[in-house]
């Protein structure tokens, strides 16, 4: 311990101990009890503060960073309820395997037993859904548990950890900070797995394999590739935390959303590998309708789940098979400026016009999410990052993020008017920090997708009460006044060829932009 | 059963049961599992379904209702993300011991199995702030848990419960409604600890008596004026669920946020005796300072805690002393209009002045809060709401319920900027409901509660990033433009002549207004 180290707080030795890690960004909400991990981080350069004015913008954010640079960030969280705030977003990055260090600030450990108002069960709350958790009880353990907080972010499966830290350690001198780790690495492909993989394909009559992690990154689909040369279908989750795509970069097909649509698809796969992922079930389940999305008489062969590195089971799979063909990617297609009647395929032409190289897309549009992703398959390279864990108002959290993250490419975010309402506080964040975002919201002033489920679920015609609880069209929001009210320029689009010019311009100018898209509710 | 019911669902059984007794109000954000609630609400002409566009809006706008009816609403929560975007204000209510049940939707019990993206541990996520939390998982006690859960939200000691309904509940056919249970009552007074506190009182050199829940009704506070005549002290715990005040209403005094200022306050006192609620701890700790805000050699005496009739424990008491004569009550005072600078305290005189008769307020106005309440203390009387769990973005959606609850009266709500933004979605179910509901949002671009608790907790003077953690300025939210973005018309006030006048025209109008009351930063 150096004499700089001496009058170490506790909160210091935390925020130092994360710095050393390469934790380069807070997204922060503080309250009282967190005052020391300001000033702490006032004093860290090394860390990036931004202040999010609500905990699920934060988390959101912790997310995209994340996903984006591959490496965690922490999150500032005000005791049990400023981590219930951020909780979906926490979930959905759980449901991603993101990388994330949620910091919860707590009472001081004597004033817990006198039930203060603030007080809740942080471990009872937060547990669910860390995948590690601890409380720095000490001020002597703050360092040391901050670097195991952040190894233990990264596996055995990735995912958010929660390090509760109570005032009294946080303020307390003496502190030291942690020993630093190593970043675990992700499982290595089983050999005796892949090569029983290997045999399984030649006698199968349509294989298949499902891939999500780095399989989803250039040289993992480049395996990918030389799969599907070989006559293996290779699909991607509905949703996934990341995939890079666009022209030269193989393409993938992706499971289809409604159980019914994805075992029609299916149907006849006798073999169906699974990398980086979990077996497909359905996102939902209906009456009568099936959870498991594996074909009868095909028993799912997992070669690795989210712990593993699945580019490199796709490597030694491809090696064991022998292949050295790969089938061909999609080349370089700009579409025609779009006319007329604005909608979700008018909007997806100009994105594949616009969207520069590089581009990181944040998909939280539900219903109009995946005509945009069709229209880009063929546009410059670009990452496509989803909703993993099915909680909206990601999407605007999730692009903040990724644009302090990926400074120098642009983030699109693409929100229905549902979701976005969800965490609409993301837009004054986004103008703080001059993130180059746009936002694209698809204002059709409904829960359009809830609409579709309403019917599928068989509850029946909908009345003027279940209309009402689905619809967001009395009043209209005016998304154009809700983003300038937090500082981000925005304007209304209501044909293609207004959309088409106005994201252009919003592409050529730095810092935050909003379109409201007004298209179809049905 | 009557051939009625023969093809009714759980999701029928449910809702009807809750309408059985007496539940009038459904605040929801649904979800796909939730499809068949919807359906059923559409087809309960008893309960009123309000669509929030945020889940803490739900549970915030049922505590609300709650304090103002005395009966618990219903919320609809979408699985364990939807629990967690209500779970702040839920927090909030267990600490205002409101009655609320929260209707969770969960996937359909074989479904949970194969761990869908939005399965989570909802037992284990709701339980810590849950009085009761019971699954539904099969369609035949449907019924008899809602009940069930209805009756435990009122004790024994009154707070939210959680009623998780599996899809597959919800759906199936063949359930029936709850059997009719009674509405629990409060407890009444303990004979013997009332004489040994009457007693005590006598031998006492400087007694108090710490008071909320039904003390803080017309009747309650009768009762005190008489302990307060007969030399007793009467305090009110610093935020409290709920209490009658202004002009021919005994005001008890209120006890003081900060520890060092409480103990001060508290110097001497030999007797402490606590009806309604707990004993008075700190909101926060502080290096240094008490965490429990009783002097030394003071033990207290508690008569009954939230679980208790705490107007009933205070009439029982005076009667025990046998005292006849009441304190005095305060008259009415309107004050002149205010002129020049726009502050707290000027605002203050504002609402004095222009408050109608049986208005109720909401005050979630952290540091601009109390110059308000001290100003209203002569005013038409009205009833005063507060913020007891300390998770700010309580107060507008705690507006929204006690305007559907208070039909035909007015409904005040305070909020700091800060605070506004963390659920300014209420501003949009205001508007489609029609709430007569007038916001003053303080407007000092800063969390200027934290810029004084920085200070006192001694974490050092803020630098550059500490400030920006802090303050809300960089960019300035616009208030109007936010408000009217979702159908709620709004006006900004920087003087005192402004505010009073816009004021003036709010309370003359019907529906929902906002003012953005700029004031002072320090």
């Amino acid at each position: 311990m150096s004499d700089s180290d001496a009058a170490m707080t506790g909160a210091e030795a935390l925020v130092s101990t994360l710095a050393d890690h390469g934790v380069t960004a807070c997204f922060a909400n503080p309250g009282t009890s967190e005052m020391h991990l300001v000033t702490a981080l006032d004093r860290e350069p090394r860390i990036r503060s931004v202040l999010c004015l609500f905990e699920g913008v934060a988390t959101g954010a912790a997310d995209g960073y994340a996903r984006v640079t591959g490496r965690p960030a922490m999150t500032l969280l005000h005791l049990g309820a400023g981590f219930m705030n951020g909780g979906a977003n926490i979930h959905n990055a759980k449901r991603a395997w993101t990388p994330m260090i949620n910091v919860i600030g707590d009472h001081s450990v004597p004033h817990l037993r006198y039930d203060a108002p603030l007080t809740s069960n942080i471990m009872g709350l937060a547990g669910p859904n860390s995948v590690w958790i601890k409380s720095a009880n000490h001020v002597s353990v703050t360092g040391d548990l901050a670097a195991e907080a952040w190894a233990a972010s990264f596996g055995p499966v990735p995912g958010p950890v929660s390090l509760i830290l109570p005032a009294d350690s946080a303020w307390t001198e003496g502190a030291t900070p942690g020993k630093t780790r190593a970043q675990p690495f992700l499982r290595a492909p089983d050999t005796a797995l892949v090569e029983a993989a290997a045999k399984a394909v030649k006698s199968a009559k349509k294989p298949m394999i499902l891939i999500s992690g780095t399989a989803l990154t250039g040289p993992g689909l480049g395996h990918a590739a030389r799969l599907k040369a070989a006559g293996i279908r290779v699909l991607t989750d509905t949703f996934f935390p990341r995939q890079v795509r666009g022209a030269g970069i193989f393409a993938p097909e992706r499971m289809q959303y409604f159980a019914e649509g994805a075992m029609a698809d299916l149907e006849g796969t006798d073999l169906m590998l699974v990398a980086g992922t979990q077996v497909p079930v359905a996102f939902f389940a209906y009456p009568g309708k099936p959870s498991l999305l594996v074909p009868e008489g095909c028993t799912p062969m997992v070669l690795g789940g989210p712990e593993s590195d699945s580019a490199a089971i796709l490597e030694a799979l491809a090696d064991t098979m022998g292949l050295t063909e790969a089938a061909p990617a999609p080349t370089l297609e700009i579409p025609d400026a779009p006319t007329g009647a604005l909608n979700a395929a008018t909007i997806g032409a100009s994105i594949a016009r616009h969207m520069p190289e590089g581009t990181f897309v944040s998909d939280d549009g539900v219903s109009n999410g995946l005509p945009s992703f069709m229209m880009t398959g063929r546009a410059r390279p670009h990452d496509w990052m989803m909703l993993t864990g099915g909680a909206i108002g990601q999407g605007m959290p999730l692009a903040l993020g990724a644009a302090i993250g990926a400074k120098g490419r642009k983030v699109l975010c693409l929100t229905g008017d549902g979701a976005g309402m969800y965490t609409n506080q993301a837009l004054w964040s986004m103008a703080r920090e001059k993130a180059d975002v746009i936002n694209i919201v698809f204002v059709n002033h409904s829960y359009r997708i809830l609409n579709i489920e309403l019917a599928r679920t068989g509850a029946g015609n909908p009345g003027r009460v279940a209309a009402d609880l689905l619809g967001l069209g009395r009043p209209e929001i005016d998304w154009v006044k809700l983003s300038e009210a937090q500082g981000v320029p925005a304007v209304n689009a209501t044909t293609a060829e207004e959309f088409d010019a106005a994201l252009a311009r919003a592409f050529s100018e730095p810092g935050p932009h909003l379109i409201a898209a007004h298209v179809p509710a049905r």
